[in-house]
C-alpha cells in the first residue's frame, strides 16, 4: 500500500483526533506532504515485518510549541541533514522514516519527509497519540536506551545529543529547540527493525486513515466517529473560555465547555499542556492522561486543536482508552496525570465514564 | 619539555594573568591539574611542527559562568567522553589536546584533560587571552568553518553540534551549555595538524609559563610583571565599587577603582562582560577588546579575576595589545567592541595610553 495525495484529507482528520489537541497543526503537516507527493510519488507504507533485521528506521517528528512551529517555514534540508547524520554515525542509510507521534501535524508530515528522503514510512509510531515531551514515548517506555536524538533546524544547524536518560534527552532537545527558534526537526532513538519490535505502537498510521475516513460522507459525523473510537462523550456544549501562554516551547491553558442540549447546566474544564490532559467536571476528573481526550466540532466531528479553540465554539469532548502500554507502571509513570504535575492517581476512562 | 606538578603555579599565575578577569578561576584548574599530573605523570607540551599533518587536534575549554563553574565539580569522565565521540566522528583518535583560551582556568585545566587522556597538550590556544563567547576564537577569524562542537557535561551528557556557522555554534552551545547546569566541557573546532597552522595562536602556553614566572621572588613584582608584559599601567587605587549578575551563562557588571597616590582625584570604570572589556575615565576609553585589561593586586601583582573584585582592595590596572590577529578587520568584527554592544571604534591601547 501507498499514501497518495488523494488519502492526505482523511489520515490529516485522523491524526488530528489522534492529537488531543496538539502535535501541531495538520493543515501545516498535509501541505507539505502534499507538495512531496507530488514532487517525488506516492510513499509506500511498510510493515515492521517486511523489513530486515538490520534496517534503520529513524523516527522523526517536529519539536516546538505548536504556537511556532506552525507558522514556520520546514525546509526539505532539514531531513536530509538528519539522514546525513544518521549515515555519517551508523555507516548505513536509513531504510524507513517512522512518525514519532502519529497525533495533529507530526503524524502527517512524516509522509513528506519520506517523500523527500525516497524512504518507505513504517506502519507505526511512539505514541499512538500525540504527547509534549521528547521521552514520552513507546521506545522509553519498552526500556530502549535513550541515547542519540538528532536535531535539524531551519537554519541548517544539525544538533547531535547522547542523553544519559530520557528525561535529560527532554531537557537538551527543548532547549536547543528554543535556542534554534522553538522549532527543529527531531529523530529520536534511531532504530533497528529488530530493536523496533515491541518498542513501538504498529498499524498506527492505518488506524488514523480509519479514523478520518469514518466521517467521510456519512449523515452523523460524531456518532460514527465515536463509533470507530470507541469514545465516551464526555460534554457537548460552548466554548466559554480560553486561556492559554506560551513558554519554553509549550503552550499550557485551560479551556471550558458550557453543556448545551441534554448537558444543559453541566461545566467541563480541560487542562492543556500543548494537548489536553485532563477533563474535570465538579473537581471530579473524567478522563486524564495517557488516556486521549479531544475537543471535536459537534457538527463536523472535526478535531480542533489547542491552538485552535475559540469562544463561542460549539464541541464534544469524546475521550478513549490509550494504547495498553501507557496503562503498564512505566507508562503511568512516563506519562501519566503525575508526570505533567497533576495531583491525581491514574482512573482508566472506562472506569470514569461509566455512569456518564 | 613536560608541564610537571611544579609549573602549576607559575602556569596558573600567567593564565590568571592573561584571562583579563574571566576564563574561570584558575584555583580549580590549577587543582585539577596537579592532581592528574600526580596520578598520570608529566605532560609533554608539542608544538605543532611536531605533529603530523593528519594528528587530531582537540581544542578544549570549560564553557559556562565563572561563578557557578568555580563551583562545580568536574568529572574525569568528561574529557574521555569528548575524545571517544572525537574518534567516533573521525574513525581516529585525537593525538594532542589544546586550550581554547589560555586565559584563566581554562589556560590551566587542559593540562589535567591531556593527562587524563595520555596525550601531550599543544604550546597553543585560540585566543592569546580569554573571550566569554565560543565563536571568539582564532579558528573562527582565519576563516576555518565551525563546523562542529562536541560538549559533554558532569551527568554524562554529550552533544555534538554542526552550526551553520560561528554565531548558530555560540546560541546552541550556550543553551545547551545552560541546560546541563550552566558548566560543561566543550571542544570547539576538531582540527588537523595541518589545519590548525596559522589558525592558531601558537607559544601561548609557555608565553603563560613566562608570564607567571617573571613575578616569582623579585623586589618589584607590578614593576616585574609589567615590563613582561610591556603594559600601561591605567590606574592604581582602591576598588570602591563592584556590580556583577549572572544572566543566561554570563557575568555582567561594572567594577569602579579611585586613584590612590599618584592617581588620586581620578576615577576609572570597568565594563565586565565574563572578561574586563573597557575601561574609562571622564568618559573617555583608555583601552578596549580585544586588547587586554587586566587587575592585579598591587602589592603581588597577581591577578584579579571578575569573580574575586571585592570593594575595597588595592589594585592596579594593566593594559596591553592582543594578538595581531584580533586587530585584523575579520578579528575586530568577531571581538571588537561593537561586537559586545559598546558603541566604540577600536583604538589600540598604546594610542589610548600614549599621553596617560
Amino acid at each position: 500500500m501507498s499514501i497518495d495525495v488523494s488519502d492526505i484529507p482523511a489520515l490529516a482528520r485522523g491524526c488530528a483526533v489522534l492529537g488531543t489537541g496538539g502535535g501541531g497543526d495538520v493543515r501545516t503537516g498535509s501541505l507539505a506532504a502534499v507538495r512531496a507527493i507530488r514532487e517525488y510519488g506516492p510513499v509506500p507504507l511498510v510493515n515492521l515485518a517486511d523489513l530486515p533485521d538490520d534496517a534503520l528506521v529513524v523516527p522523526l517528528s517536529g519539536i516546538g510549541a505548536p504556537t511556532v512551529s506552525h507558522e514556520m517555514i520546514h525546509s526539505e534540508d532539514e531531513p536530509r541533514r538528519v539522514a546525513e547524520e544518521v549515515e555519517r554515525i551508523f555507516g548505513r542509510p536509513p531504510s524507513a522514516v517512522m512518525s514519532s507521534e502519529i497525533g495533529g501535524s507530526n503524524g502527517v508530515i512524516p509522509v513528506a519527509w519520506a517523500a523527500q528522503l525516497g524512504l518507505p514510512l513504517l506502519d507505526a509510531d511512539g505514541m499512538g497519540r500525540a504527547f509534549p515531551e521528547v521521552q514520552m514515548v513507546s521506545m522509553y517506555v519498552a526500556g530502549l536506551p535513550a541515547d542519540l536524538v538528532i536535531m535539524s533546524d531551519v537554519q541548517g544547524n544539525v544538533v547531535t545529543i547522547r542523553p544519559v536518560d530520557g528525561l535529560w534527552s527532554e531537557r537538551l532537545a527543548r532547549a536547543v529547540c528554543v535556542a534554534a527558534g522553538s522549532s527543529a526537526l527531531m529523530a529520536d532513538y534511531v532504530l533497528t527493525a529488530a530493536g523496533a519490535r515491541g518498542a513501538v505502537i504498529e498499524g498506527t498510521v492505518t488506524y488514523a486513515l480509519e479514523v478520518g475516513r469514518a466521517t467521510e460522507g456519512v449523515p452523523d459525523p460524531l456518532g460514527a466517529l465515536q463509533g470507530r473510537l470507541g469514545a465516551a462523550r464526555l460534554v457537548t456544549g460552548k466554548l466559554t473560555d480560553v486561556e492559554r501562554r506560551t513558554t519554553g516551547g509549550f503552550v499550557r491553558g485551560t479551556a471550558t465547555v458550557e453543556g448545551t442540549g441534554d448537558d444543559r447546566g453541566r461545566t467541563l474544564t480541560l487542562e492543556l499542556q500543548n494537548e489536553n490532559l485532563v477533563a474535570i467536571e465538579d473537581g471530579r476528573p473524567l478522563a486524564m492522561v495517557p488516556d486521549l481526550i479531544t475537543v471535536v466540532d459537534t457538527e463536523t466531528a472535526a478535531a480542533i486543536q489547542t491552538e485552535g479553540l475559540r469562544y463561542g465554539q460549539r464541541v464534544t469532548v469524546l475521550a478513549w482508552p490509550c494504547d495498553p502500554l501507557w496503562r503498564t507502571p512505566k507508562g503511568l509513570e512516563t506519562a501519566g496525570p503525575r508526570a505533567f504535575g497533576y495531583e491525581l492517581d491514574y482512573v482508566p476512562v472506562e472506569e470514569l465514564t461509566a455512569h456518564v
